[in-house]
């Protein structure tokens, strides 16, 4: 987890900005048609013709959205460009471009931020994106992460959060509360490693659950599977600050109601064995852990044959009238109404 | 300069996350035909058709980049917007979007936000561009600003770095060295202010540079005024880092070398002054000051008179073959090499 390191440091200040930004962009190609010029002028060019240009920005902060302790810094990369594209995903476009921009203490040596450009690198290849610009400069502490996404889309193929009617059902990607339980455990071993730093943990047995908080995926693949089906969702969102708050937005948003299943919600064995051990209860978890970047979005009931059995897609519950408000249906058949205990740095 | 004010406040984690971004943007108003959709959904929407799209971003973070105790948080906001929309003028194009990314700590009541918000406005009401998106999040202490300006050009009428040919005139609109100036004003006037609070600045000699560092405004005018007078430039850039840098990286990009005159730098009278009581060199000032926000440019001489005698537009040298280099040619007729005492903030 900590990994020990004797290799050499480089302080920033020996590059300055202009040959810090250099130097971390260098090996980085251009991959995408739209890209018309990426970095090394005021702004990026970019070329998108006829198509929809789609605009995501979201911020990492060191000791608020993350912990150094325990993740590292070419996951960081990785996951900080990759919950952006999660954004454009859920508009039913394709990511093209990030530009990151970050603010970074003289703490850092050099080859740690080539760490975490690595990271960014790996995941422009795995997502097809330009790096196209962004920003450096110095903080008085910590690390700070911008980053920008932008995609596109064809002209009215945008998929909202306020298209969804009564009676369309809701259908979650994947599974979920995967990305909270592996904090829970990443933090413990925290604890442990605290008290005692010769312990290794053995975090094999969490291996699923730990990868989907260190190296959360966007759902890349779900924009062209919706289309190979002829399915159009009617809204879509990520999730990223759990069930119950993004159901919420799609219910506020659309002006409906929503029935949530209980014993529909997918959860890995993973997450169910890892509930048990830390005596939570896992539909909570699903509903309020966040960061599982899946997709939840509506369709109408009549396109249910074209999803039924896709391992991928989830049918956890169907919209209603607005004033039926929004609510979870226990497996004891209890209805309790949703709230949004979605995560909240002001909290 | 620091207002006491006995107005209420209202803590941030009143209002969560959501709240405050509904709070801060309600007011806000599209006016830009290419945005399709703003704030409110995972990504923004934009429409441009056949033009090319522009992306530039940039950071702005209390302690490195601004003093809160001199820099009210209206004009804070305005000028975060107006430094990204100088890199969008600065490749000929028009800003038309911007996403606006804010870290902050609790120990800002919603009425700081307010006022921020205010100037972030107020700039948006100026140049006409759509606030799109963004991303609020509390800091473990301090303000962090990260800006993302989104503009169009028509296709083939980008103007880079890297078009400057010898022979080339260079140009520099406005003048050099206000905001810099402006900044050792304000930097006294706290020092001052620290040692008797009762002691009320007069600023009103300073007025034109104090604004310059407060207040600054991006050359919207420029690309409107070369086109009506038929003039494309081969390269440009903005001087957001002291002229002297910005030569140098019009002169690394073009493969071209440099000769700018003394005597051309265009100063204002209070500039000139204000040097003279502090003791510094008025040349310095500009080439390394940083933070007026003009444009420089190069055309081709032959396109000379028609910008002769324009009172934006001063000629201040011309571009030669690489291997002669950049050099000041000061008012006793030595030649200096330019250097890049431009501002980093890792130095």
């Amino acid at each position: 987890m900590l990994e020990a390191k004797d290799s050499e440091k480089t302080p920033l200040e020996k590059l300055g900005e202009f040959g810090l930004i250099d130097h971390l962009t260098q090996v980085f190609t251009l991959k995408q048609p739209s890209t018309e010029f990426g970095i090394g002028d005021d702004a990026a060019v970019l070329k998108f013709k006829d198509k929809n240009v789609l605009v995501s920005t979201d911020q990492l902060l060191e000791g608020i959205h993350f912990d150094l302790s325990y993740m590292p810094l070419k996951h960081l990369g990785y996951k900080a460009v990759v919950v952006n594209l999660s954004d454009i995903y859920a508009m039913n476009g394709i990511p093209t471009q990030v530009t990151v921009s970050m603010a970074v203490s003289n703490r850092f040596p050099l080859e740690a931020l080539e760490e975490l450009y690595s990271g960014i690198q790996l995941a422009c290849e795995m997502y097809q994106v330009d790096l196209v610009g962004g920003d450096t400069t110095s903080s008085d502490r910590g690390l700070y992460l911008s980053v920008t996404a932008i995609g596109q889309v064809e002209e009215n193929e945008s998929v909202y959060r306020n298209g969804a009617q009564p009676n369309d059902l809701l259908v979650v990607t994947g599974d979920l509360g995967g990305a909270y339980m592996g904090l829970q455990v990443l933090q413990r071993e925290k604890e442990v490693f605290k008290v005692n730093p010769n312990n290794q943990p053995d975090l094999e047995p969490y291996s699923y659950i730990v990868e989907r908080q260190l190296k959360p995926e966007a759902r890349k693949d779900i924009v062209s599977l919706l289309k190979e089906l002829d399915v159009t969702p009617t809204a879509m969102i990520d999730i990223s600050d759990g069930l119950s708050s993004e159901i919420l937005h799609l219910c506020s948003k659309s002006k409906v109601g929503c029935m949530l299943y209980e014993d529909k919600i997918p959860l890995d064995p993973t997450v169910i064995s890892a509930c048990e051990e830390f005596k939570l209860d896992s539909t909570m978890v699903a509903l309020s852990g966040g960061e599982d970047y899946e997709l939840l979005f509506t369709i109408k009931q009549e396109d249910f044959p074209k999803i039924k059995g896709n391992p991928n897609l989830t049918v956890v519950g169907h919209m209603t009238e607005a004033d039926r408000g929004a609510h979870l249906i226990t497996r004891n058949e209890q209805s309790i109404p949703l709230k949004a205990q979605g995560w909240n740095s002001f909290g």
